[in-house]
């Protein structure tokens, strides 16, 4: 997607694909009016956008919040075009990548603790699309990759190593950070049991980075046809969750369960799985669970569910050079723009192998 | 309650008070055979036996799980009577406690752990009443406190610190560890901010124990009759949940929330008053909370919901030292054995300020 920029004087028109309604999803070729960047901003030329099954949910308005039009996409890869007077860290021409956020207060407790994704700031953290400026009077919604260009303030900007291959690295800015930081949290190392539920987008980087960490991992799937691909992943164990043998053989293993199931499911068959004083965290999920938790499981041997939500810019910048030093990279299939909205419904029907990326340029 | 034992060969009878059936749960004098003890085993005369509201739960088959007859009693303080030939820690005279469990596997990695709460060996912990011997093969359900004398192993006999007034410390064997356990597994330290939900047998022990460890404690209660005797046990602040705008208040206040309500009920109001990657363990519900959990504030500050059950052994030896060194007893008021199924209606009431403990010579 090509466009050279037409700026006024207090904003600029991108090309972009969003959605202009929630009675009309479907992503359509549209114009947005962002406002000219500030000096501690830069318009970036997206190169490649990753698809996050997020961006299906906001585009849906699952979540209530959905502002129209809306542009998704936050798993950004471009080069950076223009940058305000105040930039020092990056020039024009760098590549750079831009997650989920774009600013935050950077003051409260949360900014100061590198936890951007938290920020108690009077607006929240500045989400790359469906998101606000920091400004409360703007009327400027936030808009996503899926355009011609993008803007973030510098000190939210991703450097992409160069061990990394561009094409493949994006997802690692939401799949990658929202995997990593649990993991990371939760102090999973070398030698613990470790299972991921649901091999998709965040799944399948978490298998890659568990191993990494050292961990066994065990990938618990509802699908046999991704056993091999666990398994080629890194996977040291594949579990078919309708296995109900497998399932109770599996009881008071891991010491540590990532669940990336992204719709609303009953967590207890996997409360049993988790050894005494181990944890589960659910990230894919961000509404209830299906079912009340029943506590007598969780009280019986101390254990925790927790929940975590992408990761900060710090932590960002650590997954992708993490990604690097381990020669990780996400599972992509390469599209067009155009195909998006096909994308969109194979995702919903877990037929992505296993990120989408959009080859902005093609 | 006085008797002196009639011995058989492999057996002895003992006086109690127990409930007959899951139709006829009134506690009545029955007399109640138990194994001779072994050679690692003393007899104990209870002198004092306090009253919890999992002994209600268990008497009134709650947990589907409760074997008839039922003597509950799960703290116990006695002196010993007999001692098996191999029992060399202790000796006849001594004064003791018995807490949850009278034995475990003790070779299990939890057993190994002083987790014997947890213990995984083939018959799980042997549970002070409701529970099983080692010997499978054995008839005898185990029997509680609320009766002339109780069978422990050796090692699972807790001290009683000279520093502490027996009258008062039985419930420290239940009630103490519950709330002790969590506190210190999950790091609670001078200057945290500690919520202690429900302000009863258990509560009003968290509350003190929180104080004692430095952390700057809020109570929160359905009731406001318990507000000032929050702040006597020490409490800094006190909320009514029923109090819309006090709740809305502390949201994100507190690193660390302890539930002790013991029914059913809706964890997420609780859920939004944790702070950014803090935690709240219920102890009281054993059993499916009334609600699903939202995971959307689960998983927006990486907080984490555990639950949490009783307490090692040398845990429970542990919360003994901490009282006796903190000056903590609990709030009892003493009644007859007589009165206990008075007592049990009041527990459900909510009537009772806020222990009531058995004095079995009375």
């Amino acid at each position: 997607m090509n466009q050279d920029i037409a700026y006024n004087s207090d904003s600029f028109t991108v090309k972009a694909y969003g959605a202009k309604g929630e009675k009309n999803t479907t992503l359509v070729e549209m114009e947005v009016e962002r406002p000219m960047i500030k000096d501690n901003e830069v318009i970036i030329d997206i190169l490649y956008a990753g698809v996050c099954h997020s961006d299906i949910h906001q585009v849906a308005n699952d979540w209530n919040n959905t502002r129209y039009p809306c542009v998704p996409g936050h798993e950004n890869i471009g080069k950076i075009v223009k940058a305000g007077s105040k930039v020092s860290k990056f020039k024009v021409g760098d590549l750079v990548g831009v997650g989920c956020m774009i600013d935050s207060c950077q003051t409260c407790a949360q900014c100061k603790k590198d936890e951007e994704q938290f920020c108690t700031g009077p607006h929240g953290a500045t989400m790359t699309y469906n998101g606000y400026f920091a400004d409360p009077d703007s009327d400027f919604n936030t808009y996503g990759g899926y355009a011609s260009h993008i803007v973030s303030t510098e000190d939210f900007l991703i450097n992409i190593p160069k061990a990394l291959d561009i094409k493949k690295a994006a997802p690692i800015l939401c799949a990658g950070v929202t995997t990593y930081s649990p993991l990371k949290h939760w102090n999973v190392k070398a030698g613990d049991t470790v299972a991921i539920v649901g091999i998709g987008g965040l799944g399948h980087m978490g298998v890659q980075i568990a191993k990494a960490m050292g961990a066994k991992v065990t990938a618990i799937t509802t699908s046999e046809s991704k056993r091999k691909d666990a398994l080629e992943l890194g996977a040291d164990d594949v579990i078919i969750s309708e296995n109900e043998k497998d399932m109770e053989a599996a009881q008071m293993k891991f010491d540590f369960i990532l669940v990336t199931i992204p719709e609303a499911f009953d967590v207890n068959p996997y409360v049993n799985l988790i050894a005494p004083r181990g944890s589960l965290v659910t990230v894919g999920l961000l509404g209830p669970y299906e079912e009340p938790t029943n506590n007598m499981n969780v009280a019986m041997f101390a254990r925790q569910l927790g929940g975590s939500f992408i990761g900060g810019i710090k932590e960002t910048q650590d997954v992708m050079d993490f990604c690097a030093k381990h020669n990780i990279h996400p599972e992509v299939e390469m599209i067009k723009i155009e195909d998006v909205n096909e994308a969109f419904k194979k995702v919903n029907q877990e037929k992505v192998r296993y990120r989408y990326v959009i080859d902005m340029k093609a």
